[in-house]
């Protein structure tokens, strides 16, 4: 079979530093975007030519830079969010902390009950030849790698948060300057989260994958099975993160929009609004706290779905570490790639215009994809043996390293298109979206049905590229091929994450222009900035759906043969029951999430409309509302919840393995994928198709847009209603279905030994 | 094993004679209805007291009922609606035939090539010991029997709008006299329409099944397998009849509504809408004719599914006649018990008051499931042996009768709880619909959030209840216990159809009470009528869609044993493509419906709004509104409509079983199963729940609804929004998917011997 051309040592050397470099560039791009000021600056230093550096502002100031009233108050603004996100999200690592410890008790008492707490060492579940280390030895490294999980998961999405929090008045006070200017400080904000969250995931996993084997030693089995709990806690914190920030910031964006714009005819972040506060603090803790833990979730699944399978594979039983390291070798890759593509954002190409944003934005993940098809490629000539076997449901299946590049190549293309159908569908610049403002002139309801309409018929080709995908990849090496597919779409995660979170920090930059009292003008840049971001943010969605349809399968798969399950056959009766709960399960979850942030937009409502009722001169902007109310209620309603959902999730495969066993799981498992993934797509891009529709109307761009507009016309008013159906549909619902379906499938995996040892008690009663 | 209690020649007997009497109780309940007049009666006969015969319409008089100019106006109507209804259907069958024979010539041809047009005999597939009939003949048959179901569905489509809009105007005349005598005129009607469908597709069926035997003679398993061309001729007329129908009557509803209530300020039904008409033709070709089919196609199916695997199980070996017709004799007795149930609601208990309609209603449902358990248990005993074996993926299963007891028993009580269910969340006498109500509080916004959440969640019981009849039935006796578990679900169609039947009528009824200028009082009894007609029409859609997946699984089965596959394991990629696209065909296919219902009734509004802007006079009541336009608009669009959504049910299991085989299109039917009957329950429901909000602010009955109301209000604007999204999600998309899971299942089934042959020609190459 032959050996990898990069030796082991040099891979023990080039994953850290590929991490460490892309810390390393995040922390520039933070320099970077930390030199623009938002104190007053008395000092007027000279200018230098540092085209980038943005030490020039006070040459190319084009109107109210030198106004010190402006930026104190985007100071203020900025501090009021920092601070409610901060709050916020402590309060939630309270719950979250005591969830970690319950689940982590529960985890370690499951899997060291699969062999009554014994010591002993065992003959392994696939090489029944070989000892592999006691089943206590997995329950005791499952939990620590579980607690690692979370904590990078949390950590994940707190960094985020902050360097959110720290650059949307920034981005504001750059607007004055030009949409470029802005545009980079936004973008390099977002750069810096996506590659501390990419280089952080990677280096902890390589940390904890070594130091377990200092325990485990040649159990390569043991360690990576143990190594998967590191999934599972990346997603159970992301579950909360998406479930609690996604319904934080739409009660508060709801409640907000349904008094200030629909009642009161006031703008959007108008200070006047109680809400508004709680709005902006909302796109920070659920767009990009959540996003940031979803997709660090995605990715640490997909490196131990690819990693247990590689264990019982031959380059775990030959232990080619090299091999063995092949996913960490390509999320490494990953990184590099993505930070020459970021350079070509900053530093290459220069936004001078409006239009030329989506393009740019666009032109990331085409020079990201190409670069990565080459780093792919590199990556599987000198890390992979030119042959070798792969497990593949009790059998071992020869594959050839070019069949790998092609698995992972595959996903990473399978991304893209998804995420250009995905920005088809909801960018204001195509016909669909545009047909969904026509159909505002005869009224909502029909804005609401086309845009149901466009969202159902959004599914079919990201479908088919998640069908292709799974195909060419499960023929030519089975689960492992899927879980690299995954891999793959992954492994531009850095640009995925930076083109996301732009969006929620533009959203935010608008609104600190709007309520910082700003000039018209560069409300419409913080505008142009934010319609662009909601594509990318529905291109982001995209891509963390699609991933996990493939991190899911790969999983899935994972746990099937590690419960040593022989088929998965739709016809029989235990199958088929959990498959069609299975895909009956997104929609339960919908329906809980979706009423959530309906009765705490409700409560939202109700607070708004008694303070512009109660505090006198409110409307007339002379007193100032009270914005930590409504901060409370949306934290509140949040917490309180995300619980009933993040139970259906946590206990369901538990309830089933235990109860039914794993056939029925299975069932559930394949079901809640091919059923999630329909929902998920479809309720973000509707969600995303009716917010641009709106923002096409607003902007009047084109003689069809004005015909429907201007902003408090009829048409306008129908649009404000899909838009603010479609807040919890794209921001809460269809984005937490992606962690429904993959920690599911993880956590599935992690209680292989168990649901495989003790499970089916119904059945067996 | 023992043979059955009941000899064969009394099988031979009874099964007609129950159709026969079936269709004599129709013809005697529409003889009742006729009694009342439409024509105004010169002769004044004295009363007599025969209670139901409505002769004493002259001695309980309340109010206008010897007003002669209101009986001529109501008559007019009624016509209107009839020969809208009439011209729309001819020309939509113009459109059926041509398919009809298409499809025809194709089936000849696919299943003829099998065995390349030989008239020699050929082992059989299951028995290879005995000699069948050649696949020339099966090819023959089977289009005669596709023919023979076409048109039996179009026939029943066909007499259902029939006797609806023969009964609408007399509904109306009837609600004079009191809200008991309406509801009794309007419930027979549905009777007639209901038995004459169980009876005609008993009927057909059986004298079919006795024809083919002639030439089949001793080979049953090619007679029943021809015989599901029956099944497939159906569902394929019902899939035009739903789906064309269901934009018909939304493009004329949708478009009413936007323009009258919403824009014109004018009440519901008025006279002056230009597209009252055509609203009222929709009720009757949409909701009845698209109902009628729909439901005849999952009798048929359901019966032909239990037939097919009952050939090759130990009734079809030993040719036990009586035991082979369980089925049959099941749907014999289900005739029977309806016939006793409705006199219960028409001669035992008298309604009198409106609040007494719904539990009369619903009391339809608790007698005929409770009596029907009893006449299945006899069915059973005397029916069958005690212990016979049934086919099971290659091996027969020994089965006791009881067991098949318990099979038909779950699926009809499953029914009667999917009805409990749907009525509790579509009926504005409990707390999830007035939640939403409550909810248009906040505007329309809210609203669509709490519907389509409450729409979502309604899945959960439904699904579980499917779930277990699935896993009892398919325990007990495998393939032919889902078989006979869906046709205990469909055993009380005839009763099931009268109270959904029922709900149209009603509406027509207040249509007509509108436009003929009647009193307020009328108007209030028919619109009472209506309300609980929302909530059977919803449980009415609940049985079709939960009998649909019960069916569909059957036929599912019966496809895979006929095209002799051995696993549908979810872990090959083969079948998990299938899974995952299947999955996502509901939504491309609602996709394509709730467009057209949206563009159609775009057109409707401009066509309603040029009409009000250049008619002089409309407004106030002096002109006549061009209703034909109207008409034609709604059958244009639909006719054009319904098309690519019909291609793609007919074309996908053609092309995937063609080129990807029959283990993909195994998964595409498991997946458009597990995932259709999800968006189709959430889809009806949501719609039922919305469109009873809006009755509950309208009728004021609570200090609650009061608080919402009146008619115009804020509240009950926000009302009338989620009413109109609602109505293609209820009437068109929602109820067509059931017909998408099962006319897939169908056509697999009917072309499998050609797929197991000649399939899969893309991995051949």
């Amino acid at each position: 079979m032959g050996g990898a051309l990069l030796s082991e040592t040099l891979t023990e050397v080039l994953i850290p530093v590929a991490a460490v470099v892309g810390i390393a560039f995040a922390l520039i791009q933070w320099f970077l975007v930390s030199r623009v000021k938002v104190a007053p600056d008395h000092s007027h230093t000279p200018s230098n030519n540092n085209k980038n550096g943005y030490t020039e502002y006070l040459i190319e100031e084009e109107e109210g830079v030198n106004d010190h009233n402006v930026v104190n108050k985007c100071a203020e603004i900025q501090n009021a969010i920092s601070e409610g996100a901060n709050s916020f999200l402590f309060t939630e690592y309270q719950y979250m902390g005591i969830f970690m410890v319950c689940f982590a008790i529960l985890i370690f008492l499951f899997l060291g009950s699969v062999e009554k707490f014994s010591t002993q060492s065992q003959p392994c579940t696939y090489n029944k030849e070989v000892m592999c280390k006691p089943a206590l030895a997995n329950a005791i490294f499952s939990t620590i790698s579980f607690l690692l999980g979370s904590l990078t998961s949390i950590f994940s999405g707190y960094l985020g948060m902050k360097i959110a929090t720290y650059a949307n008045a920034r981005t504001t006070l750059e607007a004055r300057k030009g949409v470029g200017k802005a545009f980079i400080t936004a973008f390099r904000s977002g750069a810096v989260m996506g590659f501390l969250l990419a280089a952080n995931g990677l280096l902890v996993l390589f940390v904890a994958i070594n130091l377990f084997k200092l325990y485990y030693g040649d159990d390569w089995e043991g360690l990576f099975e143990a190594i998967t709990g590191y999934g599972l806690g990346g997603s159970s914190m992301a579950l909360f993160g998406r479930v609690g920030g996604g319904i934080y910031t739409k009660a508060a964006d709801v409640g907000a929009d349904l008094v200030g714009k629909v009642e009161r005819n006031i703008p959007e972040d108008d200070p006047r609004n109680p809400a508004v506060i709680a709005d902006n603090v909302g796109d920070n803790v659920g767009d990009i706290a959540g996003m940031g833990s979803d997709l660090f979730g995605s990715y640490a699944e997909s490196s131990c779905a690819a990693l247990v399978v590689a264990s019982i594979s031959s380059f775990g039983n030959s232990h080619d570490l090299t091999a063995m390291c092949y996913p960490l070798l390509i999320s490494s890759m990953g990184i590099i790639v993505c930070l020459i593509t970021t350079l070509f954002a900053t530093d290459v190409f220069e936004i001078k215009a409006v239009k030329e944003i989506e393009p740019a934005l666009k032109k990331q993940l085409i020079i990201s994809t190409v670069l990565m098809t080459i780093g792919i490629a590199v990556v599987s000539f000198v890390a992979l043996p030119s042959s070798f076997t792969i497990f593949n449901f009790g059998a071992q299946k020869v594959v050839k390293n070019w069949e790998l590049f092609f698995c992972v190549s595959i996903g990473l293309w399978a991304g893209l298109v998804i995420g250009f159908v995905t920005e088809y569908y909801t960018s204001n610049a195509y016909s669909p979206v545009q047909d969904v403002a026509d159909s505002c002139r005869t009224g909502a309801a029909t804005n609401v049905i086309f845009g149901l309409a466009l969202g159902y018929k959004s599914v079919i080709i990201p479908i088919f590229a998640i069908a292709v995908s799974i195909f060419v990849s499960f023929s030519l090496a089975a689960m492992y091929g899927i879980a690299v597919a995954a891999l793959g779409m992954l492994s531009t995660i850095a640009t995925g994450l930076a083109i996301d979170a732009y969006g929620p920090i533009s959203d935010n930059a608008g609104g600190i222009a709007e309520m910082a009292g700003m000039s018209h003008r560069i409300r419409e840049r913080t505008d142009a900035l934010d319609a662009a971001g909601n594509t990318t943010a529905a291109i982001g969605k995209g891509f963390a759906i699609g991933s996990a349809a493939l991190v899911s399968l790969a999983l899935f798969g994972a746990f099937v043969s590690r419960a040593a399950i022989q088929t998965v056959d739709v016809l029989t009766p235990k199958v088929f029951i959990g498959l069609i709960v299975g895909a009956m399960l997104p929609y339960w979850f919908s329906a809980m999430t979706m009423k959530s942030v309906g009765s705490a937009a409700l409560k939202m409502v109700e607070e708004v409309r008694r303070q512009f009722n109660t505090i006198p001169g409110l409307m007339e902007g002379h007193a100032k509302p009270d914005y930590g109310t409504c901060v409370k209620i949306s934290t509140d309603a949040s917490l309180r919840e995300m619980i009933p959902p993040g139970c259906l999730v946590m206990l369901t495969p538990l309830i089933v393995g235990t109860l039914f066993g794993v056939e029925t799981l299975s069932g559930v498992l394949a079901g809640s994928l091919v059923s999630g993934v329909q929902v998920a797509i479809s309720a973000s891009n509707t969600g995303g198709a009716w917010d641009n529709a709106k923002k096409y109307i607003e902007a009047g761009a084109s003689e069809h847009a004005r015909s429907l507009g201007p902003k408090g016309s009829d048409p306008h008013k129908a649009a404000v209603i899909g838009d603010t159906i479609g807040d919890p549909l794209k921001d809460t619902s269809g984005p937490s279905l992606n962690i429904l379906i993959k920690l599911m499938a993880v956590e599935s995996l992690v209680f292989a030994p168990f649901f495989a040892t003790h499970g089916g008690l119904l059945f067996k009663l």
